[in-house]
């Protein structure tokens, strides 16, 4: 036998989480998790998921039936989208502003589609002329896929003008809103958006390792034409909705994570009782407070003002500053985690998120405090 | 606005569950669970991320160094191994023997592969002299794979001897150990295996929701070789091992979920605490004990007694009783569930499970002196 490893208890310290994700998780979320497991097929289960779905619907203003969370995180939840929805040979329209656009673009490649991408400079929101452009010149193109809100730049694009594009040139739309649901506006029937994934651990403040999704009536239809199979049997959502919506006649296709999706359920449920617009003002308000505190340190935003995430500050390291070694003196003398740059970002920028329950005062006191007790040797 | 659903909190009863996962789940895995979210990158959470990964490497009795947890269910874990392996056009011998063999078939389909069967009746181990048979017929065959545990039958198989002809047939073994790991015998070095994946809500005790796999240093090698890119990214082994190997250097794949693994790494402690021989000589005597008291009741089992999975009990529901009513009353009246039949044992068999730490005295009890009281008035 391999001997067992001698391996203590973990006992995590309190962490405050202002990186770009996971954010804190609030202890009634955190102890609704922790409620004894019942089986997955249990009607009282089942109905919880429900449950779930009408939370969804609310959350991403749609009335979508194919609204509901994979059992993985938000990057299964963009793999879902393309999997089921772009079939071999297919054209989509991919925006490119940062890492996640890229990410989408390897999703189409991977299942056989054809990516045409219109590429921005980081820190850029898409441009609808571009996309509008590109459109025009791929009257071939059957999707278009951008992020509303690019998690590694902290830009906000017009998801509503581009949906309309979209529809305008009979594509189907694809968006990430993994760092936007919850945070800002989100419209998805208003804006014409027909498949969407989020993640439940930026702006919603639960555990990670679920994605929420929603498909239009639209994305059905294309889904029930498909001439090839998904690629995938986890993400294939033909079987999946037999388990989501079969009601009292629900299907087996795969364990659903229980637990987390207690913890969605109260997530969720502590974003309908604050009211979506209530927690869109908050996100804004807790950013306007950091937005003030980081101009008196002199510490400049990477995006335009205009279209600055209010969950997630992209900001420039100050000249002369040690990146790694900050972020280490914030994680390890103040409990505090802000995030590294990404991409191109790496070593030039910090990203600084004030998502769902981490969007709150005494946290930008905590971070304003910190930050300028360890600039101040150089600003 | 699409107005806010009004809510109430979810909370479960205690439930007993003594289906085929997933499992009960001991208090102390719970409190794990709901300790402080700390970041996916935080070097304290990559610190246990270190610990989880020897931990299972022990309870798969491997010193394979690609040994992780999928950010995702059983049945992602298993499209990991097939979506990483299989290129298309290569042949996979596939061991049906229940519905999770079928589902081998689908997976190896849906990534391009050439599936051969070799089918067996619903009850019986995969038969050696059969495969035996189908690698000599198929010289060409690349893979071979086999569920260890039939989570639909409750049939062991001889993983020993199959992954042996396996190597004899310079094929590739792929072990579906989902419902076997920790509660029988499997050493994934010494019978080689070459790629095993399995559940967290099975014998682990643990919340659903992770895969546990591991994959030989042959694998890994074809893996490296692949002339395709692996066709999921979110699956893709190369891209998650930069992140659950890369030691001070780990590159963000996914968002990590942060929760679930805190339950794991509490679960696989317990199991190491325990030992992994006692945990399976537990799971038999209580198997006995059941067993016992099922043979008293004259309650017949669908498997023949040297195939019988401890863990999984499969009987054939007594002339005249009615499924579906006996277990209402048994989750409503005793908070008890047991399982219902799958597939081709729908409705004509159950699947009591006595699953990690489901697997005790107590519950055996309840079990039996609940059925005793169900089944009196036709036995």
């Amino acid at each position: 036998m391999i001997p067992a490893p001698v391996i203590a208890a973990f006992h995590p310290p309190r962490r405050t989480l202002l990186g770009p994700g996971p954010s804190d998780v609030s202890p009634q979320v955190l102890a609704a998790q922790s409620k004894p497991i019942i089986g997955h097929l249990d009607p009282l289960f089942v109905g919880m998921m429900d449950e779930v779905k009408a939370l969804l619907q609310y959350a991403f203003q749609t009335r979508n039936e194919m609204t509901l969370a994979i059992s993985a995180p938000g990057s299964a939840g963009m793999e879902a989208c393309f999997v089921n929805l772009v079939e071999p040979g297919e054209k989509v329209i991919v925006c490119r502003n940062g890492v996640f656009g890229d990410r989408m673009r390897q999703n189409v490649e991977r299942c056989g589609g054809i990516a045409v991408t219109v590429d921005h400079a980081w820190g850029e929101p898409v441009d609808p002329a571009a996309v509008a452009a590109a459109l025009a010149a791929h009257p071939d193109a059957r999707f278009l896929a951008f992020v509303h809100a690019e998690t590694s730049t902290g830009a906000l694009s017009d998801a509503k003008a581009l949906c309309a594009l979209a529809k305008q040139h009979q594509c189907l739309s694809i968006v990430d809103a993994v760092t936007s649901l919850g945070g800002v506006e989100l419209r998805v029937d208003e804006w014409g958006i027909d498949a969407i994934y989020s993640g439940s651990q930026k702006c919603l403040s639960c555990v990670p390792g679920l994605a929420p999704v929603s498909f239009s009536a639209a994305a059905v239809a294309k889904i029930k034409q498909r001439k090839t199979p998904v690629q995938s049997w986890f993400l294939d959502q033909s079987l999946v909705m037999s388990y989501w919506s079969g009601g009292a006649k629900r299907a087996y296709h795969h364990t659903a994570p229980v637990n987390a999706l207690y913890a969605l359920h109260e997530a969720l449920r502590m974003l309908a009782n604050e009211g979506l617009e209530q927690a869109w003002a908050r996100h804004k308000a807790m950013h306007l407070l950091l937005r003030n505190g980081l101009d008196a340190l002199g510490v400049q935003f990477v995006v335009a003002e205009p279209y600055r995430l209010p969950q997630l500050n992209t900001v420039y390291i100050p000249p002369g500053i040690d990146d790694v070694a900050v972020r280490s003196r914030l994680l390890q003398q103040y409990n505090l985690e802000i995030g590294a740059g990404l991409g191109d970002f790496a070593g030039k920028a910090w990203r600084i998120g004030l998502m769902g329950y981490g969007a709150r005062q005494e946290n930008i006191a905590l971070c304003l405090h910190a930050l300028q007790q360890e600039l101040s040797v150089v600003i």
